[in-house]
C-alpha cells in the first residue's frame, strides 16, 4: 500500500497544488486540501447522507466490525508508522489499537441491541375529551455530515478510526475527518482501511472522507461549510475555542463538541494520607509522568493538608521523580510549549523535584512543583493544564483552604479523591458536591489517567474541560451526539421506519 | 393580592428606579430590572443551588404539584389578567391554564416514576486481564441556575411557570424569568403562586425568581451573568439568535434553547386532494386563522399540484376565508408587524382570499396569498414566518415542483403531509426522508396547531426552527435541557447519591 498524504474524497485519493513537510513521517509531504475540496468532500458527504442514515443498524455495525478488521489486517505496520511519528512507545501504540477497534466493536455491539435506536411511544386516545389524543412516536436520527478533528495524543484511538468516528458512523452519520498534522502516514493507513471497509460492505464513497492540511484555514473551512452539521474535537482550549466560536457564528448554529483538557486536581484527604502518604505520592508520579504526561485526563495538581502523611507523600514524590527518565514527545511544537510552561511555573513556584535530565531532542522533563493554598488561590495561570509531565503540589494549613481550592476550580475532565473510609467520610461528603459541580467524572483511591469504555463512562466537563458539558466522547453515550429527536404524529404504519411499526414498545 | 410590577429577588419584591409603561395591563408600570440586580439575583440562585439540586425527586415533585395547585387557586383573576394583557379569549386561556398546571403535573410523575433519573451501572471487573475494570455508575445531575425567557403568544404554558421553568424544576435547576413584558400582572400572579409554593415546600427562596425589564439590556444582562448555566427561549428569530450569539460568546459558552418558529409547510398529495381537496382547504384556514395565527406552529404555507383537487380546495379557501373574523393580536407591536409583513407579501405575490376587514385596533386581518413553485424557489422573503393569520398557497404544476420546494425547505418545528394511502404511499415514502432531515415532527392527515404533551412529543427542529435541534420544549425530554452526565468511579457506596447505592441497576 502506497502512501500518498493526499486527501480521500467520494472514494478516490486526490492531491492539492500546495504541499506542507511531514516531519518524523513516513511520509515526505502532505497536501493542504483547497477550498474548492472541502466543498467537493462537504457535498459528497451530503449526498451520501440519505442513504447511509437510511441503512439499518445491523448493517452499519457490520461496518464498524468490518473497520476493526481492516485496522487489524495493517498488522505491525501502522504500528511503526504511528510510533514513528508520534514517538509513543510500541506496547503504548498496540494498547491503543486495541482501544480503537475495541471502540468499533462497542459501538457495533450497541446499535445491535434490542434497545437500540430508542423509542417512545404515546397511542391515540380517539375517545379522549375534549379533544383526541393522536398517535405519537418519537426516535432519533442522525444529524447528517459530521466533521471529526484528531488529537495528537492518540493518533488511533481520538483520532482517524477514534470514537468520534466511530460514534458518528453508528448514528448513521457520514464523516469527513480533518487528518492530525502529527500523524498523517497514520491517519492515511487507517483512512485506507475504513475506505476498504466502506467497499466491503457497499454503503457509499462518501460515508467515510478524510481530508488533510494545516491550521487553521483546512479547519475552519470545514466546520463553516453549511452541509457539516456537528462537530467532534479533541485538542487545546485555543485551537478548540477558535473552532467553536466559528461554529456558533455560522448562518446555521452547529454543535461543536471540543474535548479541551483539564487539569484534574487530586485531593488527599488527611486519613489516606496518615495510612498511605507514601504510597499516594509515589502513585502520582507514576500517573504523571505515564506517557510523557501527555494525557487529558494527566493529575496535573495535588491537593493535601500538612501533616506527618502530607510529608511522606512530599518524600516519595522526590524519591519517585529522581527515577522519572525524560521521555519523547509528540512533536517538536509540544516539547517547546512544554518547556515553555515549565519555566514560566518556575518563575511563580518553586519546584519540588525534577525528573531525569532531558537531553534527547524532543524530549520532556518530568518537573512536579510546590506551593501553598493562598498562593494557588492567588495565581490563576497556575489552573491551567500544562500538556506534559508536570504537576503541582498544593500543601494546605487547613481542610478550609482545601475547601477554598475546590470552590475555585474551573471546570474539570475529573477530580479524585484519595481517602480512607470511615474516618475521610464526612469530609469526602463536605468535597463531594463542589466537586460534582465542576467536574464529568468523580473517582476515589485511583488517578483519572485510563477511561475505561463503557456505558457508564462521562468524558466531558463543565468549560474549559469541554465545550458542552451534556455531552462524553468516551463510551456508549457519546452516540446522543449525532443524534436528534424526531416526533411521528398519525404517520400510517407502513410509512413508518420499520423500528417505529407495529405498536413500538409494546404499549 | 397587591401586584406592584416589581421583581422577585430572593424571595422578596423589590423594585428598580426606571419603570416602564405597562399599556393594557391592570398594573400601571413595570420596573426595569437594573445590573446590581441582575448580580443579586444570579448570585442568590447560585447559592439556592446546592441545596435544591440535593433535594430528592419526590419532594421536587411536591413542589410542583404545589406550584400547580397555586396557579389554580388564583382563580378566575389569573385568566382576567392574561385577557386584559395578551387579548386572547377567556375559553383558550382556561385551556392554557390546563395546559400549564398540566405541564407541571407531568413533570411531577416524570421525575417521581421508577426510571428517573436514568442509571447506568459497569460493575468492577477486579479480575479483568491486563487490567482490573473499576466500578463506574452514570448519572445525570443538574447545570445550574437557569433564565427562561416567557413567549408573548401563551403568556401562560410558554411563560413564567410554562415547559422551561418545569422542566429545570424538575430537574433540580433553580430558575430566573425574565417576566415578559406584554403580561406582566399575568407574569406577576404566577410568580406569586410559585414563590407561595416555594415557601410551602420550605425550598430556599432563590429557587425561583423573576425579574422585569425591556430588552435587550435585562436579556443580555442576564444570559450574560457568569452564575447563569443554560437559558430556555420562546420568541422570535431575531431576538433569540441575538441571545444565542451572547450565549456563545460568553468567556464560558452555556447553552441557549431557542425555540424560533416555523413556516410549517402542508404537502397535499394528490389522492388526498382528489378525495378531499374542499375539506382540506377549509379545515386549513381553520388552523390558520386560530388564535389570530399567533402560533409557532402555525400552517403557513399549503403546497399541491394543480388538480381538480387542488381547484377545489382553493376554493374552500376562499370560502372560509370570507367568513375568517379579524381578531385582536397580543400587542400593538405584533399586530404593525403583522401588518406589515401582508403589505410585504403583496408586494410580491397576489392575495387569493382576505379574511373580514380589521375593524379594531390592534386586529390583524387574515389573509391567503397564491404563488407558483418557481416563484416560491425564486423568492426567499416567503420562506419566513409571518406571525399571524397569513398563508400561502403554492400551487405546482408537476410532482417535481413540489420535491424541489420540500429540498429547499429551511428548519421547521413540523412538516405535514395530507395523503390517502394506499394511493398517495409512494409519493409519501418520497418526501418523507426530506421532510424528516428538515422537521422535528411530522404528522400526517392532521394540522401542527395543538402541540401535544406527552413522552413523545417532540417541539423543536433544525435552525431557525430552533437553536439546538437535539432538545425539545414541550414533552418529557425536555428535562434533558437541564441535565448533564457525571460518572462516578469506584467511590464508595456510602458517599453516593441515594440512587447510585447498592446495585443500581441489579447488575
Amino acid at each position: 500500500m502506497m502512501l500518498t498524504g493526499q486527501h480521500l474524497i467520494d472514494g478516490a485519493w486526490v492531491g492539492s497544488e500546495t504541499q506542507l513537510d511531514a516531519p518524523d513521517s513516513p511520509l515526505p509531504s502532505v497536501h493542504q486540501i483547497s477550498e474548492d475540496q472541502i466543498d467537493l468532500a462537504a457535498q459528497a458527504a451530503r449526498a451520501a447522507f440519505r442513504a447511509y442514515s437510511a441503512t439499518s443498524p445491523s448493517l452499519r455495525a457490520d461496518f464498524l466490525d468490518t473497520i476493526a478488521e481492516e485496522i487489524d489486517a495493517l498488522g505491525d505496520r501502522i504500528i511503526e508508522a504511528a510510533m514513528a511519528e508520534s514517538g509513543l512507545p510500541q506496547a503504548r501504540l498496540v494498547g491503543e489499537r486495541g482501544r480503537t477497534t475495541g471502540q468499533l466493536r462497542l459501538f457495533a455491539a450497541l446499535i445491535r441491541s434490542d434497545g437500540y435506536p430508542d423509542i417512545r411511544h404515546d397511542p391515540a386516545l380517539p375517545d379522549r375529551q375534549p379533544l383526541p389524543r393522536p398517535d405519537l412516536r418519537l426516535t432519533r436520527i442522525p444529524l447528517g455530515p459530521v466533521a471529526v478533528f484528531g488529537a495528537s495524543n492518540f493518533p488511533l484511538a481520538f483520532s482517524t478510526a477514534g470514537g468520534d468516528t466511530a460514534s458518528a458512523l453508528a448514528a448513521g452519520c457520514p464523516v469527513i475527518v480533518k487528518g492530525h498534522p502529527a500523524h498523517p502516514a497514520t491517519a492515511e493507513l487507517v483512512a485506507r482501511a475504513i475506505a476498504k471497509a466502506v467497499t466491503r460492505c457497499g454503503l457509499p464513497q462518501a460515508t467515510f472522507q478524510m481530508i488533510n492540511g494545516a491550521a487553521p484555514a483546512a479547519g475552519a473551512g470545514l466546520v463553516q461549510h453549511p452541509e457539516i452539521t456537528a462537530v467532534g474535537f479533541t485538542g487545546s482550549l485555543g485551537a478548540g475555542r477558535a473552532l467553536f466560536d466559528l461554529c456558533a457564528a455560522r448562518a446555521q448554529p452547529i454543535p461543536f463538541y471540543g474535548e479541551l483538557g483539564s487539569i484534574n486536581p487530586v485531593f488527599c484527604l488527611p486519613k489516606a494520607l496518615e495510612t498511605r502518604g507514601a504510597e499516594i505520592g509515589a502513585a502520582w508520579v507514576g500517573s504523571l509522568t505515564m506517557g510523557a504526561g501527555q494525557f487529558c485526563t494527566n493529575p496535573g495538581v495535588l491537593i493535601g493538608v500538612k501533616s506527618a502523611g502530607m510529608d511522606a507523600l512530599e518524600a516519595a514524590v522526590i524519591e519517585a521523580m529522581a527515577e522519572a527518565a525524560p521521555q519523547k514527545m509528540l512533536t517538536d511544537r509540544i516539547c517547546e510549549t512544554y518547556s515553555g510552561a515549565v519555566e514560566e511555573l518556575k518563575g511563580k513556584i518553586p519546584v519540588l523535584a525534577k525528573g531525569r535530565d532531558a537531553v534527547a531532542q524532543r524530549n520532556g522533563q518530568p518537573m512536579v512543583f510546590k506551593t501553598d493554598a493562598p498562593t494557588w488561590l492567588g495565581t490563576p495561570d497556575l489552573h491551567h493544564e500544562v500538556f506534559g509531565a508536570a504537576g503541582i503540589l498544593v500543601v494546605c494549613e487547613t481542610v478550609e483552604e482545601m475547601d477554598a481550592i475546590a470552590e475555585g476550580l474551573e471546570g474539570q475532565l475529573t477530580a479524585t479523591l484519595q481517602l480512607d473510609m470511615p474516618k475521610d467520610g464526612a469530609r469526602a461528603q463536605a468535597l463531594l458536591p463542589v466537586l460534582t459541580e465542576r467536574a464529568g467524572r468523580i473517582l476515589c483511591n485511583g488517578f483519572p489517567t485510563g477511561v475505561e469504555l463503557g456505558s457508564a463512562m462521562m468524558h466531558g466537563g463543565p468549560y474549559p474541560a469541554s465545550t458542552d458539558s451534556r455531552s462524553t466522547s468516551v463510551g456508549t453515550l457519546a452516540i446522543d451526539r449525532w443524534l436528534r429527536p424526531v416526533s411521528y404524529q398519525n404517520v400510517p404504519e407502513e410509512l413508518l421506519p420499520d423500528h417505529l411499526q407495529a405498536d413500538p414498545t409494546g404499549a
